[in-house]
C-alpha cells in the first residue's frame, strides 16, 4: 500500500483528464469541462468517453490509459459501478490524484458502501489519492482549476488567501456567488464522502501552502480526533484555523451518520479539544463563509479594543453589545483623539463616534469623514475598528472608494464594515469595491464586530502558542 | 393638559404640512417632500417657509397657521432653536400630530436637553402630540406616507402587514432596501428621543390598527415598564410582539443614556419581563428585519415539528441544530409520506427530506419537487417546513414561480425558504417574487429556521394568554 501525503497533484494539477458524459448538458463531465473553460484554467483538459470522440472542440479519449500526455488529476463523473475500472485504469496511467465526483456510494445505499471499499483499496493498491466520491471537488483560483459539474454563471474568483475546505457542495462555485462577492479565495474542497483524502490530510498541505493565509474547515465529523487536534495546534501557531462542526443534537448526530456513513463524537468534548489546540469555532453556515475574512485582508489586532465608527447612534450601541459579546472592549479614546475629533465636532468625542449628524450632509462626507478614520487610526488606545456606514451615503461612489483605498493604506489595525442602505445593488457594488480594496464588510452588523473578536482572540491563541 | 392618545393623526394623515428648508437638496423639507412625491402619497402636502413661496410646483406658506386648509399633520425640520415658535404654531392651527425630524435637543447638549422640554410643555398645553425630535419620523404604506428627509432612490414599498418601531434611523426608508426586498410592510415609526411618543403609546394603536398583524419594536429603552408589560400581555393575545432590546452590556447601557438621555435598566429583569408578558426577544438587527415576515404572510403552525426539504444533506445536518436550538422537533414523517416519497426516489424517505440527488437533473426539478412539498404539507406528524434551494436551480424562474404560486395555495402550514445560488441578482430576483407570493426567504440558514421556532412559540404563548 503506497501512500502519497503531497495533495499538491490535485490543487496545482496541470493535466486534468476529465472522464464522464459529454452530452451538451451542464451536469457531467460536459459542464466540468465547461467550468473549466469558463475559469480559464490554465492547464490541459483531456476529455475521456469511449463513445465520443471530440468535445468543444478538444480531442477525446476513450479510455484515460490512452491519454498521450502524463495526467496530475482525474475527474471523474461516470456512474457509480463503472468508478472501480476507471480508477484501475488511474493507477494503470499513473495518475496520483483523483476526484470522484459521481454519486451513489456509501451515502446511498449497501450497494454503495460496498463500492466505495472497492474503489479505496484499488486506489491504495497503486497510490492514488481519492477526494469524494459525491463532491462537487475543488477550487484553485490561481490556475481556474473550478471542477464542479454544475453551472455557475459565472467566470472569475478573486484571487486570494482563504481556503475553505467543507463537506457539503454549498461551498461550491455553483452554490455561492463568489464573482459578486469578490471574496478573496485560495483554494476550495468539498470532501464528499471523505473516502481518503480528509481533514486531517488537507490541514497538512495547508499548512505548508504558502497561498493559504486562513483555513475555514466546515466538518460534519473527524476521522482520527486526536491527530487532528495534535495537527491544528501545529497548524495554529501558524495560520488561523476556523471550524464550523455541525452536530450539536442528537437528532443532527444521527443524520451525519446516514448521511456521511461515519459516527460524530459527543459535540462538547469536540468543544473543549478545539478550544485546547486554539482552533476556533464558528456558529452559522454564513460566519463560515463571512468571518475568515478578516485574516486574509487585514493586520491581527494587537489588542482587544475597539473602536465604533457609525453613522448612527443607534446601530453603536447595537455594536457594543456584539463587542462585549465576543472578548472586545469599548475603549476610551485617547485625549489626543478627542481633541482633534471635537476640532472637528464636539459631538464626535465618544466611542461609538457617531458621525452621522455631521456628515449628513453628503457632500461634506468625505472630507468630514476621512480625518475621524485617520484620527482613530492612529489612537494608541484603539486595536481595531468597525466602521457602520450607509451604501447611500456613498453618491460619489468613485471619490469614496478613492478615499476607502486611502484608508487601507495606512492602517495598521484591522477594520470591519457594516453597510446599510436603500438600495441592494448599490450596497453590493460598495461592498464588492470594498472587498477587492481589502476592506471585508459583513452582511450582519454584529458578525462584522464578531470578525474583529475572533481576530483578537486568534492573536492572543497565537502568541500563546508560538512560545 | 390635553392628550390625545390615537395616533391616527400621524399614521392617517391626509393634510400634511412641511416646515424646513426647501433648497433644492436632499437633506431637509426638500427631501421630504421630495419623498412624499415620490413615494405617491395620496394626501395634500403643505410646504411651509417664510422665504419661499413655491416648491415643486406647490404654492409654499411663510407659517403654518397660514395654511388655508386643516392641517392633520406637520413635519418639522427646521434650526432646532426655531422649534418652539413652529410647535405653538402648530398648536394655533390646532394640529394634533407633529413629528420633530430636527436634531439638536436632549442628544446633543444641555441646551438641546432644555429645548426638548420646552417643545414637549408647548404641544401638551396645545394637545399636540410629538414623534421625535431627532427622527426621520414614519411610514404608512397604505398612503405613500414616508417622512425621510433623505434620498432612497426608489419609490414603492410592498403593502403588508408588519409595523416596525424603533429608536433609530436605521428602520427607515433611507437606510433599507425596501423596495428590492419586497418585504410587507404596514408602518414604520422612528420614536427618535421619545420626547412624548413612546412605545407604549404605539403599541396601545397598533393593538387596534386592523393593518398591523405583527409588531417588531427595537427599543432602546422602556419608559413605564410596568405599564408597557401589562400593555404588551394584552397586545399578544392578538398579534406578536417581537422585541430588540439592546442594553446586554454595562457599556451598551452607559452610551445609550448619552444617546437618548435616558436610563436602561438591568438586562436580566427586561428578559423575564418580556418571558412573562409573552413578547418574544430577539437578538440581531437582522433578525429584527427578517423574523416577523413569518408572521404576515404564513398561518401560524399548530405544533413544533418541522420537515425540512433541503437540496444537500450537509445543509439538512445544519438545519437540524438550528431547529433543535430553538425548539422545534425534527419529527418522523408518517408511513403515508414516506411511501409516497419512495415512489419518487427511496432515498426522500427520512426526514431532512434530502432532495439535491433526485433534482439535480435541472429539467426535471419542478415535477420532482412539487410533489415532494405537497406531500409534506400532507403529512400529520408535520407542524412547519423550510425549505433549502438554490436560485440557480430554477433556470426557468417562471415556472419555478408558478409552482411556488400553486404550493403557496394550498399550504396551510407554516413555510420559510432560504436560498443559495451562484449570482446574487437572481437570488434576489427569486427571493422578492416569493415574499411577493408570500413566501419568506431568509439570508441565513439559523435564521429560516428560527422564524418557524418563534412561530412555533407564540402560537404556544397566544393558545395561554387567550384563556
Amino acid at each position: 500500500m503506497k501512500r502519497n501525503n503531497d495533495l499538491g497533484a490535485f490543487f496545482e494539477a496541470r493535466n486534468v483528464a476529465v472522464i464522464g458524459s459529454f452530452k451538451e448538458y451542464w451536469v457531467g463531465g460536459y459542464g466540468v469541462i465547461k467550468n473549466l473553460l469558463n475559469f480559464g484554467f490554465s492547464g490541459n483538459i483531456y476529455p475521456v468517453n469511449p463513445s465520443c470522440s471530440n468535445v468543444l472542440g478538444m480531442t477525446a479519449y476513450p479510455a484515460v490509459d490512452q491519454v498521450p500526455d502524463a495526467i496530475d488529476l482525474a475527474i471523474v463523473i461516470t456512474p457509480s459501478p463503472i468508478v472501480p475500472t476507471i480508477i484501475e485504469q488511474c493507477g494503470h496511467k499513473g495518475i496520483k490524484a483523483a476526484i470522484v465526483v459521481s454519486d451513489g456510494f456509501a451515502e446511498a445505499n449497501g450497494e454503495g458502501i460496498k463500492l466505495q471499499r472497492e474503489i479505496v483499496d484499488i486506489a491504495r493498491n497503486s497510490g492514488t489519492r481519492l477526494i469524494g466520491p459525491n463532491t462537487i471537488g475543488i477550487i484553485n483560483s490561481a490556475s481556474g482549476l473550478v471542477t464542479t459539474p454544475y453551472f455557475t454563471g459565472y467566470s472569475s474568483i478573486q484571487r486570494g488567501t482563504i481556503t475553505y475546505v467543507s463537506q457539503t457542495g454549498l461551498a461550491g462555485a455553483q452554490a455561492l456567488p463568489l464573482e459578486d462577492l469578490a471574496y478573496p479565495i485560495s483554494k476550495m474542497c468539498d470532501f464528499g464522502n471523505k473516502c481518503d483524502v480528509n481533514e486531517l490530510d488537507i490541514i497538512d498541505y495547508l499548512d505548508g501552502d504558502p497561498d493559504t493565509k486562513v483555513i475555514a474547515a466546515h466538518l460534519e465529523d473527524i476521522k482520527d480526533s486526536h491527530q487532528f487536534m495534535n495537527m491544528a495546534r501545529k497548524v495554529v501557531a501558524n495560520k488561523p484555523v476556523l471550524i464550523l462542526k455541525p452536530g450539536k443534537s442528537e437528532a443532527s448526530i444521527r443524520a451525519m451518520a446516514s448521511h456521511t456513513g461515519s459516527l460524530a463524537g459527543n459535540d462538547q468534548i469536540y468543544d473543549s479539544a478545539f478550544k485546547q489546540a486554539g482552533i476556533i469555532r464558528l456558529d452559522t453556515w454564513q460566519e463560515f463563509l463571512e468571518i475568515p475574512r478578516v485574516f486574509a485582508s487585514q493586520p491581527l489586532p494587537t489588542g482587544n479594543r475597539i473602536a465604533i465608527i457609525s453613522l448612527t447612534g443607534g446601530a453603536g450601541i447595537m455594536a457594543i453589545d456584539a463587542a462585549v459579546t465576543y472578548g472586545l472592549a469599548v475603549s476610551q479614546l485617547s485625549s489626543h483623539t478627542i481633541n482633534k475629533l471635537t476640532k472637528i465636532s464636539p459631538r464626535l468625542a465618544t466611542n461609538p463616534i457617531d458621525f452621522g449628524q455631521v456628515a449628513a450632509v453628503i457632500t461634506n462626507f468625505i472630507p468630514t469623514f476621512e480625518p475621524i478614520v485617520t484620527t482613530v487610526l492612529g489612537d494608541d488606545n484603539i486595536d481595531c475598528i468597525t466602521i457602520i456606514l450607509s451604501a447611500g451615503l456613498a453618491d460619489e461612489m468613485t471619490d469614496a472608494i478613492d478615499m476607502f483605498r486611502r484608508l487601507k493604506q495606512q492602517a495598521l489595525k484591522p477594520i470591519t464594515i457594516w453597510l446599510c442602505g436603500p438600495q441592494l445593488a448599490v450596497r453590493e457594488e460598495l461592498a464588492r469595491e470594498l472587498e477587492t480594496i481589502g476592506l471585508p464588510t459583513y452582511s450582519n452588523l454584529e458578525t462584522a464586530v464578531k470578525a474583529l473578536g475572533i481576530a483578537a482572540n486568534y492573536a492572543r491563541i497565537k502568541s500563546q502558542f508560538e512560545y
